[in-house]
């Protein structure tokens, strides 16, 4: 059942995401023109999209890699370069997302990183470098100490579902903005909510929904890799199925909560 | 040593809210000419200002309540009343900064509730109120299941910092669309980073700040009150200071994670 709730979860994050994804084409195909990779406005066109499946989609993504049940028994390793490569993916595109931006404006003679929304966008994908340089050297490599991974482990954590606030906190920002630079017609401007406004506000309605499921699941669920040495009641149904690998783990019944009048 | 981190968090936090709120009156205050309760644009220079302190300052408060240590032992109740009390202050303070942006647009014939900004924003004030109501009658009312309070428990807390966060993307989106409304001056515009470009894309920055610490403390410090039926060393020591009243829990000594090879 808990399982079946799990798989559901997914099913709904990855429409979300991928509705996410292709609305911001639509967008930009639809109203903006299209795109292109010569420093015009359609270059700009690929920013949006790229911030969007980067920082927000495949990065959500990536983040849940040991939310799936099957990361929960056998060897770490495996699962730890998943996560680290799908993080690596998210990156290329938010750095081919700035590249586009910034041509644009290059091209443009358009001052650059001026608006909060750059300011906090900047400062996200900075933190997100900085998560993922730490994360690799030391929890990928093998050098660092059981003490260090401890401590910062708890840090990478709580920083992963940061860096994922702060950017749908930028795009949000992004889309209110390109709608007050796009819709500055006087017969259809933004605030006579044009059929473009609706549907990039809705675009961004849907974000922050994505957001928020993958932050759920991140952090409220129950979901989550339990701590080593210990084999719940689940785990031990996948280590009996045909084919799964054995995996030295001590076996631990699940208790469920003892009921208390202070909540 | 741990209680001296946690004070000094608090002094940190107190200090960084206080300039989240000092700073947005200056720069309304400074640049956009004050305040006034009449309808015109110094009656929306309140928006602002309400937002950032009860959407983010007083919320972010107020949701930190049981990370006190006085907290931890005695009676839950008087707590959950300071939790509630301060939250209904936070729900005020935003309510009023609603009034003050609806008042001076239907005042100006200015469109409500166009912008992704004002999407997002209602839809957090929405969330906020739901989050209240339902904290009210499920955990400070006394009609509530044991079994129905710890459903919805993990759901409540998690909520608490949803909401944070989307206050931040809308406190983001806000200050960003304000300036792009603002500086529009082809002498001096918000492109060309006047001083009060730069003071408000700091006071952005700043409520970001507040906000990830705030989030840090709710969900990645050690911090918690733990659960009931368990006293840890730090809880003991506090029981047995002088005047401390006594109450009926189970003593654990807190043992050290054990370290594994898997992280």
């Amino acid at each position: 059942m808990a399982s079946g709730w799990f798989y559901l979860s997914c099913l709904v994050l990855g429409s979300l995401g991928s509705m996410c994804i292709l609305f911001t084409v639509y967008w930009m195909q639809y109203w903006r023109g299209g795109f292109a990779w010569n420093g015009s406005i359609y270059m700009f066109n690929w920013h949006p999209v790229l911030m969007v499946a980067g920082m927000v989609v495949f990065y959500g993504g990536a983040s849940l890699v040991y939310r799936l049940p099957q990361s929960w028994v056998g060897p770490k390793l495996p699962w730890k370069l998943l996560h680290a490569a799908l993080h690596l993916m998210a990156f290329v595109l938010t750095v081919v997302g700035l590249v586009a931006v910034f041509t644009f404006h290059n091209h443009g003679r358009i001052a650059n990183l001026y608006s909060l929304h750059s300011w906090l966008g900047i400062t996200t994908v900075f933190l997100f470098a900085c998560q993922w340089f730490l994360g690799f050297a030391v929890f990928l490599l093998p050098w660092a100490s059981v003490w260090l991974r401890s401590l910062l482990k708890p840090i990478h954590v709580f920083f992963g579902a940061a860096i994922l606030s702060l950017s749908i906190a930028s795009v949000i920002s992004g889309i209110n903005e390109k709608l007050f630079f796009s819709l500055k017609n006087s017969t259809r401007p933004y605030s006579s909510l044009p059929s473009e406004a609706v549907f990039a506000n809705s675009t961004g309605m849907l974000v922050v929904a994505f957001g928020l499921l993958v932050l759920y699941i991140l952090l409220a669920s129950t979901w989550k890799r339990p701590e080593p040495g210990i084999l719940t009641d689940r785990q031990l149904l996948l280590q009996l199925r045909p084919g799964s690998r054995p995996f030295p783990v001590t076996y631990m019944p699940v208790t469920s909560r003892q009921p208390c009048e202070s909540w």
